[in-house]
């Protein structure tokens, strides 16, 4: 529930200072150096970009690119301090803030993106092109330094996908989702924004309530290039920034003892995609992780153009891993329920780690990052000559590129000045994607308000 | 949100077993044995059905009258434990469960019930015909049993009134109102049921969430008369079953620290009146008690009945206590933020305790007891020949009157017998009650669904 | 650790408020009267006297008598006041005060006092001639009132008794007991003096601290005759005043899930001819409450004189029921760690609570008050020619009487001005007391220091 | 208090699995690999030896060479595991055991050996030689890692130095100490030994306890050589290895909100100098920080020749910034609680963190490592022909040089192939230092027990 304009009467706060509670107030001088001198000139952007996002979280828009236009002189400075470092936001919105108080959420979340995007500097510069063990060591400090692994829990994390831009069906079957995942004390992770991602963590979030239950974890984990578009919808307590696309959907993957896809467009679709060549990876046969595909019976025929669209591609088998079900809220999460049970039996006999899947092989496909340019996107092998679990990786980035397109601004700008990206692909392949992005325009899932003209077009080539 | 049929599959629980954690635990064998023998014919109907309102808190469904008709089976048996008490539920609504175990602030509020039917029962017969000082003790003696006082704790708590049937608008500005509150950590307090009341709780909890504050409370009052019409709210953590609606009434008022009216039916208009009476009485004159009646924009014109309805039947001055707001969830909640910080003062100034106001002097026409039958209901003195305080009472025990012929089963049995309860009044006062309980049909304020037969006839006396 | 005079530097605090933070921070405007108005005349000194006594908990004295003498202004009001009850403390003991703020435990005690007084005087005045179930039933009340019984916990309560004036190998051997009680988790309950029942609880407190355990009770059962001569000592978290000496002995017993008895004086004897006259009912037979009677091996002298005593003038048989372990502290708390699972297993059977052994029958002879003058005394039926279980309680009374002789300030008066009480016995018997009380005396167990004036004469009748 | 050889019967358990609860429980595949492997020639050792210590942690020797002898069989073993890491300890100390299971505390020791050792490898391996800021920095990374600083407390760490070796009147004298600290709710940092700093840590926990106050940190600063020597005592709560003596007494220095010095022998006169040669460094005029030497009334001898050996060798106004107190445990209290107060208000105006002075300037010569050789001690320049502050600096890494002479294994050794340390100094310097030598010979303590032949001779130089 966003406050309205009205309720805030004033836009922004000309200044505010904040302070961490936790690690962060213990910086070294070292550490607290280099957000003082601004020394690092590709750091401070990024902070104050997701900064924005983070104070806008709870805002009824997806105005993704208006965001800084509107708050043109947001600002922020970082002092030292006796409690550690200072924080001094200047003409931030006005409704992350209650009688002057930053809201604690926001307050929380604000330092989860300096935490997160001083670590990723820590971490090194050469994370987009790590793969295999590295990449997964990347992931694994980046999540444990954020504390989001947890060693004396129960299995209870599942990851809901699903697009942000749903119908109220929709939005109410992911709650009911989400309550009945709640009543038996599962966690949620999810991307952050609103839509089934909102809808299936506060069903959750209330359903704990009712079990008197208030350890619940509801992370969400970002990029720096999403988050503008997708700020933290008001149930995330726990806020990541993963360094970019490609480690979050490995962090989805490694934290998630069951996996609840909703609805959505082309970012769940991407999401989808990215399941289906780790399942298509021999070295994952026999991991168990729980997949359901679910909608309301209103949304019956979107999933079936999913399933439809996945087999013409990938061929008849290739959704096997996957339960489809549909509006039956609590037949999922009994599903999950008896997945989980299986997973943990697994992870004992592989002795992995209950809180991070070590074993899953990610192919090196998936972990590199994908920059959707023409150039690369006009490259990518939209053919049936390779292994499905390649042809499922380049679909993944040919949806990437359309997320990105349709909401990133510097893509988007790509894509302003020099036209759709121009994708080629067989006739067969071509047309099952042509098809399944025609339905998710029609069905307003491309984004949340607007006419949409496409980034993209595809172009079979002979 | 309710678990639907469809997600519960069965109807009841045959048997099911559960303990109480808290004081319940340590019953004495005394106390025990009560329950076991069900040696008191008065009390063990009184648990049993306050207890299957109790588990039906979460459903859809107002139709008060029907639940013991659908559980026809249900049943309650008692037994010793060494861990205290067992109670064993035969044939319980399956929504209240999860796997086979009940949902944790149902098996709360079951031991509510218990604990504030026993002790009423301790506290003697005669409480009915209580007033002053020794019923304001019996209404602390309640609350304080049941631990909904607390005195390290800042003066929070915000009462909230209006009906349980009303439009999406109303709904949603009485969570937005929640929302305000709650972001300023303020507590509820409502009359369990759904409606604004649901509203507003629920609007406070998501806002105590954003400030990651778990220590609100959300104390529902109940009376065995009302719960199964208006069984907890799911939002309600703290379940208090008064032993009848002037002590209930009484209750609310004494552990305000502000209340919030929103738009509702005879309930609500039988809320107003109390508490005008209260006003009206010279020694209540200085105590500075906030109070707000709002609602959205597209309630202005009930707002204004009610107010129209007040001044022509109790003098134009008579509402002056009252603030009206509309369209404005940020400044109700800045009203009774400002409204707090004067009762604490005042609390200050004469020793009254912080948790229960003490000072607060209530009319004998408002502490005994009115039961609605034919004769009482003809024998109300609706005059002007009397001071605005006795009016107010009256007309307080009248809108009570209807609120049973519409809801308690055994006051809407009389009415069925005997045709409706016809109410002499003269033509002012007629004329304006007539005027206000039409507009309260036509808004549907009166029941949730089905055609509304008044239960009343008002007869002006010449 | 009792703080120096030195280190205190003045004796008293002139003037101190204190609010209750529990509980009484709730007391209804009659109850607040009660307190306000002293108009009850024999509660107003008691409450005097059992302050006066907490406030000096933990100094390094047993000079009992002198208390009040030493402290001849303290004096105590009571005010109304919006965070409940106001207490003002008048020339307090400076070493209950830490820069003008009081002892957190002594505040804690300050307040059991007043909650346990009001409340044995709520529940009647005829408490001295309770037997049986309505015996255990008050017990049960005022230890539930008091909070120390918790349903959702271990069965892990271990009574321990001996002497408040011990020589340093058995304080410190009820220290090393205490410590392999404190390792397996178990909780203390004692007298709450000095001696061996602070040597048990500070060794299971730093046990707990070693465990990490801070869920710990350490539980002290007082009376308002003998507070004033065992102050509660430093490691007592949970004080409760129980109305009367023999009232204390039932709960001991009641609420035990084992015992450990230290050597110590003629209070102790008293505590194990309770037990024995327990034992010895018929209905108590299957009872499996595990008692170890332990010292160090410098105490086997005086264990082995106990055991002589009891079995000269009970029978051969009579301690079957008590385990003796001289000097191996771990296999006590081994011995206690099986008996207690024996009870488990009992109560489960017999549907008797974990916190409260209602089963227990206590005959009426150790329930019913004994008050000892120069002819209850010289009354006792100690001779051969009825049951031991008769006999057991008769001598029960004896040491009673003696104990008192020996430290209450009414009853030394009595010795005082008509000389030491006069007891008839058989000649066994009574050689077997003689030779016991003489062993007592010569071991400095009689009193703490000075020379020991005995308070009775014993004459063998023919 | 030790558990005696007779309570725990055997001596070793021959294997048990332990598992990190905390941060180690999420080790990634990298970091368990290192344990596993043992990899690091230098590592292993390195924790077996520390986790023996741990495990011997309140035991009633300081036999230190003895240790490794005595467990000759003790062996570690590390595995991967679900819930994190496995490590299985063989042939562990028995006392270290309650039933089969670890004591909770020494569990936690264990793993903050492993946290400690594994986090001072990744931050280099050049940190002998580290100096100034990065010194500082270091030094911060390893308390921050373990946990030991928090930005939401008050400024209440007080560091207590003294000697393990003491009478018990300064074994009681710290407890009273401990206690007065403890009552106004400091922590209290040692260097986790027996003696005086058991004494103040026992006192101020027994204070917290009766202050209801859970949340004390006692927080045990050791180091790889010195641990064997100075076993954790009970009371430690989070302890911390330093990696060498250097760094563990910068440790002190910059956490210290206060430090109280009791009686010890020449490692306590070694924290003296390396606290002087602080002070005498210009840069640090400024900075309030409270000490306190202090000891029983039968201690003043002592403190007076430590003086008196200071003033000689340092000048006369060398001990000004040392208050000397006699016997008044609750004047130390006071004035730590004062001095407290002026630290808090100079980090306010100097924007330093209130959990670790970063401004203090530490010279070169007492950061960087000192090796005792026969080599480095012939060296050490002990003449008045410098500042009192590099004097001060050479007479620290004097008496560092004896007590490894005295505990350290491998110094030793050193000194039994080689005979005693020769070590040169002008004539009053080495008459000084002669004098408070023997002193501290006569006085017992240099070792705990049996007679002690000198690891050094001064020689005059001319």
């Amino acid at each position: 529930m966003s406050r309205s304009r009205a309720i805030v009467k004033v836009d922004t706060v000309p200044e505010s200072s904040v302070f961490p509670y936790n690690h962060l107030a213990f910086l070294s001088q070292n550490e607290i150096s280099l957000l003082i001198d601004r020394t690092d000139r590709m750091l401070y952007p990024l902070i104050r970009s997701c900064s924005l996002a983070v104070l806008s979280s709870g805002m009824a828009t997806d105005h993704d690119t208006c965001l800084s236009a509107e708050y043109p002189n947001f600002d922020m400075d970082f002092e030292r301090h006796p409690r550690g470092l200072k924080v001094v936001l200047k003409n931030a919105p006005a409704q992350a803030f209650v009688d002057g108080v930053l809201i604690e959420t926001i307050h929380d979340h604000l330092f989860s993106v300096l935490r997160d995007l001083l670590h990723s500097r820590d971490l090194g510069r050469h994370l987009d092109q790590l793969t295999g063990p590295d990449s997964a060591d990347l992931v694994f400090q980046i999540l444990r330094n954020a504390k989001v692994l947890q060693s004396d829990r129960e299995l209870s994390r599942i990851v809901c996908w699903g697009g942000h831009s749903v119908s109220k069906p929709e939005y109410d079957y992911a709650q009911a989702v989400g309550q009945e995942l709640g009543l038996r004390r599962f966690d949620i992770c999810t991307g952050c924004g609103s839509g089934a991602m909102k809808g299936s963590m506060r069903g959750a979030f209330y359903a704990h309530k009712r079990q008197k239950y208030s350890a619940g974890h509801f992370i969400g984990l970002s990029e720096p290039g999403i988050i503008a578009a997708e700020a933290p919808n008001d149930m995330v307590s726990d806020l990541v920034i993963m360094p970019n696309i490609e480690k979050r959907l490995e962090a989805f993957i490694r934290i998630a003892h069951g996996i609840v896809i909703f609805p959505g467009g082309p970012g769940t679709v991407e999401e989808i995609l990215y399941l289906l060549a780790i399942f298509a990876t021999p070295d994952n046969k026999e991991d168990p992780l729980p997949v359901v595909l679910t909608g309301p019976e209103s949304s019956r025929s979107i999933v079936d153009a999913y399933v439809t669209f996945l087999e013409t591609a990938l061929g008849q088998g290739i959704t096997s891993r996957i339960d489809v079900i549909i509006g039956d809220a609590s037949y999922v999460a009994e599903t999950m329920q008896a997945g989980r049970d299986e997973v943990k039996k697994y992870r004992l006999e592989t002795n992995d780690a209950y809180c991070f899947n070590w074993c899953l092989v990610i192919p090196d496909l998936l972990s590199t990052s994908f920059a959707p340019t023409h150039e690369s996107m006009s490259e990518l092998n939209l053919s049936l000559s390779q292994s499905s679990q390649k042809l499922a990786s380049e679909l993944r980035r040919l949806f990437s590129g359309i997320v990105a397109g349709n909401v990133k601004p510097e893509t988007r700008q790509l894509v302003n000045e020099s036209g759709p990206f121009k994708v080629h692909a067989t006739p067969e392949i071509g047309g099952a994607i042509e098809s399944l992005l025609k339905r998710l325009i029609s069905e307003n899932r491309m984004k949340i308000d607007g006419v949409y003209t496409p980034c993209y077009r595809i172009i079979p080539n002979c």
